[in-house]
């Protein structure tokens, strides 16, 4: 190192208020990845940062240094390269559908996809949906399938930004994980190693989201666009209402088969606006009239050529790629079990928390990393807020494996769902943009 | 544990402001005593309370747990007794004198001291020039001889307040150590455990102080005479000035000479004063008048029984007492240089920490736990700041072990050495009390 300032005066500046330079974060940052500074002095100056804050320069530095802490992909000379992400939801099935449509739309998506854990799930969990499916391509096998599809995703099994994973443990276990600068440098190391040119947030703000309000998830969303812009990306976000589940579906089978149904342009209201309004940022980032880009968006739904993409895109990562024009096919429990309205009215809320949870309980989701999940099990809202419902009527249904896991289940949604006499003010899905 | 409030709770609630119960505090700070509660998170705790602050209260809770954190003195019905500590300076061989004119006094002195570390005398190695004499008592033994001699004092062999120990450890790495509540806490935990009624505290203020100003030593002062009422001690304070070393000694046994001819009542004026008003505090705390109180210390000093007291204390803990009466049988290296006036006029102000380095730098103190010492090295103040200088005229004296470490003491106060055409304002010595 050529900086010889000892890190308890990195602390000691932190503390007091001070703004770290790039070298002062790569000191700390990169001797922590290393081993070489101790996590007791990272955790104090955490703890720093939680109280002090960081300034958008010092964010995007420590956001850099992140990046840089490992590996970082080399996307070469592919075409208007797109990335996106979800700040994690429930029932969140949109990059099923939008890399897809990206693809038809003429950008490139080769994208990096994690695996769900706890009441999130994982777009790799829901792509193995399909037998053969595989998140593990050679680089150049990844590269090639971006360029000829338009459209490559593998598992981040890369050691990729290993300076997050790091610091996101140590944050967890000392009460500094709900800290803006820290989790949008978070977020963004790992978009800005993964090599994109442009990069799509969707901020998802509410019960079921890591945001609980607007004005939390726009700080967020102008952070994140902030480091991007300093790091020399494109990138913009859009804030999402998150206190339903997306769509009517949660869980793997049952979501892809609710993605197929979309790509076919049969998809929820909800679902398609979301992924239509998606595609407009990433074709607006790369110059195109907003109301241009919206009528290409809508078209590849219906003309087939988004779910032409998707059907390349799983043939080409060796899954069956048959089952997108058969999804009868897709695994989906027989097991049935159904919540019924505990009285007449509209459906208030559904809880997307607890919608997460009880497909976590059913078995479709893993406690810990490694673990095995059910693709087949999961929960359909067959009503959503704001429909009527009478009294005992079915409004929630889960799939279920043999019954596994459905007591609790049916005690999460019982919790988690409301009915009320008035119908509830119709609430916006897109919040707002930020770019 | 009754409490199953998981720590990064705790952390977060203190991270909020909030204010810690007694348990919460048992909870932590004795997990990780025990090693259950990692450091990291202590250390992230450390930075809330250093940005949060603690209540009176809190510090309070803090302090008894801390003090509770392994064994407690037990001084059983020793009467009157009473304990001293000084925040730490150079050249500060008060413990020497007061602790026998408290005994002279009618107080009982059962106490725990430490040896010296960096710049930092300490009154166990300066009592280590009297050969035979030993910090090492058997339990009984040391009440036995308090309630006898009326003074014993010993080694902190003991596993007091182990909690403190630990925690200073993770401080001094993790930039939390000059935080009001957890320095008061840990030296009054050190103090409480000690078992006094009574606790004097000299909070030493100036260049050579932890302390720098005024307004902080009262804060500090504040803090623990707080905690003392709250633990249901009594406990007083006095401010004194440490912008230049106390007397005109530094090292082991020129120390002890020093405060051998103040005994007699030949002492300087500084030391002298500062020992009256410390006995003055001891007196106030059981209840005397201060009047009363200040002709009773003072005539200990004339009437030679604090010497007598002294003495016995050297005899009881196997020292050569002969020596106290024949002072020149003490270790002093006849290695002699001279430090110059570099031009006429009035020392300005001599360095307290350049001292205490000097001592160190001569061989008179350790820079790590364990290491021997040079008793015989030290610094002589022939001229104290305010008095008169001739161009050429030595002001500083270095004992020194043949010539080991001269170069560095030298370069030390010659850069810690002023001298100006005007006479300074003499400084007052006791700058504010606190009970």
């Amino acid at each position: 190192m050529t900086l010889s300032l000892p890190i308890p005066d990195l602390i000691r500046k932190k503390r007091d208020g001070g703004e770290h330079s790039r070298a002062e974060l790569d000191h700390l940052i990169l001797g922590y990845t290393r081993g070489e500074v101790p996590d007791y002095q990272v955790a104090a100056w955490l703890m720093a940062v939680y109280l002090r804050g960081m300034t958008a320069q010092e964010t995007a530095d420590l956001t850099l240094v992140m990046a840089g802490s490992g590996e970082e992909m080399d996307l070469g000379d592919l075409p208007r390269t797109v990335d996106k992400h979800s700040t994690g939801g429930v029932g969140d099935k949109t990059s099923l559908i939008l890399a897809p449509m990206l693809a038809a739309l003429g950008l490139t998506v080769a994208k990096l996809s994690g695996r769900g854990l706890a009441h999130t799930g994982g777009t790799i969990d829901k792509l193995e949906s399909f037998p053969g499916w595989s998140p593990e391509l050679p680089e150049d096998h990844f590269i090639i399938q971006a360029r000829e599809v338009g459209l490559a995703l593998v598992g981040q099994s890369r050691d990729l930004a290993p300076a997050d994973g790091k610091l996101y443990a140590l944050r967890d276990v000392t009460a500094t994980v709900d800290c803006l600068p820290l989790i949008a440098s978070s977020i963004m190391s790992k978009k800005l190693a993964s090599g994109a040119h442009t990069v799509i947030l969707d901020v998802k703000v509410g019960a079921g989201a890591f945001m609980r309000t607007v004005e939390d998830g726009r700080a967020l969303a102008r952070a994140m666009v902030d480091i991007g812009t300093r790091a020399g990306r494109q990138v913009r976000a859009v804030l999402t209402d998150m206190d339903a589940p997306l769509g009517r579906m949660a869980g793997n089978s049952l979501e892809v088969l609710e993605a197929l149904d979309t790509l076919r342009g049969e998809g929820p209201e909800d679902l398609t606006e979301l992924c239509v309004a998606l595609a407009v940022e990433a074709l607006a980032a790369h110059g195109e009239e907003e109301a241009t880009a919206e009528t290409r968006a809508r078209t590849t739904l219906r003309d087939g050529s988004a779910l032409a993409k998707f059907r390349a895109f799983i043939a080409a990562q060796g899954g069956d790629a048959a089952m997108v024009d058969d999804p009868t096919r897709l695994d989906v429990t027989p097991g049935r079990a159904d919540v019924m309205a505990p009285s007449s009215g509209f459906v208030a809320g559904v809880d997307a928390l607890a919608v997460g949870r009880a497909v976590l309980a059913l078995g479709g989701g893993r406690e810990r990393k490694g673990e095995a999940i059910d693709h087949g099990v999961g929960v359909e809202l067959l009503k959503k807020p704001g429909e009527a419902v009478t009294a005992g009527e079915p409004v929630l249904r889960f799939y279920h494996r043999d019954g596994r896991g459905l007591e609790a289940a049916r005690a999460l949604l019982e919790a988690g769902l409301s009915v009320s006499d008035v119908a509830p003010a119709p609430q916006p899905l897109i919040l707002d943009r930020v770019n």
